[in-house]
């Protein structure tokens, strides 16, 4: 399969300060979003309204985390009439706080997430100062109180032809679609995967647009079952769950989670050899730059030193990063790095965390190699110019790729009058 | 209060290509533990037991997250007489297998963590080809059936004039003391956090030395209640617990979390003028950098880019990560970055997102002098030499006030031939 194009860095045609003097910007796949998530427009419904119902909105739709789909390298928008069998006319027609008011744990509100504006659109929504085509995403997973309504969407929308798409072929995506994607999995993720409240047990509700889910002080299903006993007080809800620790200023429990990851291009102390690893799962003579999760109160720089001492052996000094990777699977943010070993600290010892099936020093010109001719997806074949027992590194979609080209290129010429940190 | 020294960069006096090209790597406070934390033997019982029982361990105490310490310039550590009326005799006594098979959910077990060893001490703790001095931590909040005896250790080690230190103490600790401190407080902070399984709504129990967190398959609590009726099968314990989807593979929910967050020192296009920000609740004459939390399938450099934009109008195009700094309250990895305006993108406008008071470009003399003489922790004096009515900056122990010192700094020297990412 061809790899894709990468994303445009921002602004790359610009001359500035730092332009000149770092290069120019390496932006990684899954990054480059053409969208403005207007994240302070989030809470206003009359906003999120008029932008769901406007003739430029698209809505992608995602079925156990798989998108929809024309085929594995373009996603396909439906349209608002497409959904609004699942979501009703107007989701947004309340306020929140009625719909916290509201809340009744026993029925399932099908997941709806505003995403952004392309404000390339030109035909796109007007409001206020800000314009654009509306982006919106939903989990159409059947489930719950609302499994046979998406069941019969889902019907209809594979009677046209098309699919959800499983397994990889995000990566096959054109670089503005593959951003679009991985934002909307990655909150349809977590979403789903956060049904409770880890601070009180007690089921959540999405709110913010999808980007926050909070613990409600009352529940319409057990005011129902106890025959409104506890409602007498008028304008009063009745307070029928349990205090929870989150209503009570802001808790980090009610936002997505990224897990910061570093991944890490590492050095021989002369600059002349690169270290690769490889887990065990994978086929023989493939390798890829060692990472890991960071730890909590650990520096990205830290975090990156252990890591490779951790798995290798290896000690290192001087760490800098590169540049960074959003990752949906589920939420991953892949800090890349460049690390320098300390002199005599290249011994290669794979005891302490036993997590890699082998680890070793290949040359620059070894690695420049492969990454001509022997990158690809885990599992496919290299290009037609790969040699049989040849290293195989990852495609250019992943950050790996990238990290390894700038050491091998550009990025270790030497300077005299080095710029400092 | 004067301000602490700031950690040792790893390695500083290595010459590599890597600290020639960039520099020495800046280390910002929090960061720089003397800790190896020996992840992969958070499992071992039998060397987390011998660690616990070393004559050279250090136990770090917590009381509603304040540090036990001798004053707010250190810490204080105990020993493990000291506290096993509170934790017992040895609570690795068990295998992590056999603990969650005894799981009660009615009976509080103390919240202990293992830190790492401290490998500059000589005189430690030897075990297979790891030593030095290992440090705990324990959560000795009086809280549900260890209430009482948690009270009576509180007391005890107060009639020793200690103290738990609240507020903002940690901003004058040693910089290795403030990296343990923010590493235990952070685990602590996450482990009391989340006491429910955000997949399932049930109790969690803390496992992997501290740094995980499981959803156990039965509960003894629950089977004493129903008088053993479920446990009759030999060797088989009752199934009491509703399924999880944390226990099928390995889910993000198990591990503690960590918030990546974006901090900006951003110059104009002309590289001449540094943007500043100030919240509302701030005192008059306080500025600081920009910052914001990274969102779900976002770069680093787009989450520069949006918050800026969000938050002042203004329009940046090439950003370069300069360094990082973990933020244990509660659980940020601040990565700071220095990001550069487009030609005409200058503009300020506040009403995107209301959220800072004002911001504004100030000169790069104007940054350098409150470097100079303006700094100190918020509401505390500034130096000597400060000038009323002059700016106001954050302290070194910051990120904001490295990113600023780098940019008005060595960092913006021009280089004839510019190093490419
Ligand atoms: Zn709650
Ligand atoms: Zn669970």
């Amino acid at each position: 399969m061809p790899q894709p194009e990468l994303p445009e860095p921002a602004h790359a045609e610009v001359d500035s300060m730092l332009s000149r003097k770092f290069g120019r910007e390496v932006a990684n796949y899954f990054a480059g979003s053409p969208l403005n998530r207007l994240s302070f427009l989030r809470t206003d419904h009359p906003f999120l309204s008029a932008a769901l119902k406007h003739p430029s909105t698209s809505f992608l739709l995602f079925n156990n985390m798989s998108p929809l789909a024309k085929d594995p390298t373009q996603l396909e928008y439906v349209k608002l009439e497409d959904v609004k069998p699942l979501i009703g006319e107007d989701p947004y027609s309340k306020s929140e706080k009625q719909i916290i008011e509201e809340y009744n744990s026993t029925i399932t509100i099908p997941q709806l997430l505003f995403l952004g504006l392309d404000e390339s659109k030109i035909s796109g929504f007007e409001h206020d100062i800000y314009h654009g085509a509306p982006y919106f995403a939903i989990d159409v997973t059947p489930k719950g109180t609302i499994k046979l309504k998406a069941e019969k969407l889902i019907e209809i929308i594979k009677s046209r032809g098309l699919q959800f798409v499983e397994g990889r072929m995000h990566m096959s995506l054109p670089a503005p679609q593959a951003a679009i994607y991985a934002q909307a999995r990655a909150l349809l993720d977590w979403n789903a995967r956060n049904p409770f409240c880890a601070g009180c047990g007690q089921p959540t509700l999405s709110i913010n647009a999808g980007t926050k889910r909070t613990c409600p002080p009352t529940d319409m299903a057990s005011i129902t079952e106890k025959g409104a006993i506890d409602s007498t007080i008028v304008g009063e809800p009745a307070k029928d769950r349990p205090d929870c620790v989150t209503r009570k200023g802001i808790s980090n429990l009610s936002f997505p989670r990224t897990d910061p990851t570093v991944i890490m291009a590492v050095l021989s102390a002369d600059s002349e050899r690169v270290l690769l690893g490889r887990q065990k799962r994978w086929p023989p003579l493939w390798y890829s730059t060692l990472a890991g999760f960071v730890e909590p109160a650990e520096s990205v720089e830290e975090a990156v030193r252990r890591e490779v001492w951790e798995e290798s052996g290896v000690k290192l000094g001087r760490v800098v990063i590169h540049s960074t990777q959003p990752w949906p699977y589920p939420a991953n943010l892949m800090i890349g790095a460049i690390g320098q070993c300390i002199p005599g600290g290249e011994e290669i010892h794979l005891k302490h965390d036993p997590e890699l099936d082998d680890a070793k020093w290949v040359s620059m010109a070894e690695v420049k190699e492969a990454l001509e001719v022997g990158t690809s997806g885990l599992g496919e074949d290299a290009g037609p110019d790969y040699k049989e027992g040849g290293l195989r590194l990852p495609p250019r979609t992943a950050i790996a790729n990238r990290l390894l080209t700038a050491v091998t290129g550009g990025f270790l010429e030497e300077h005299s009058h080095a710029p400092k940190m």
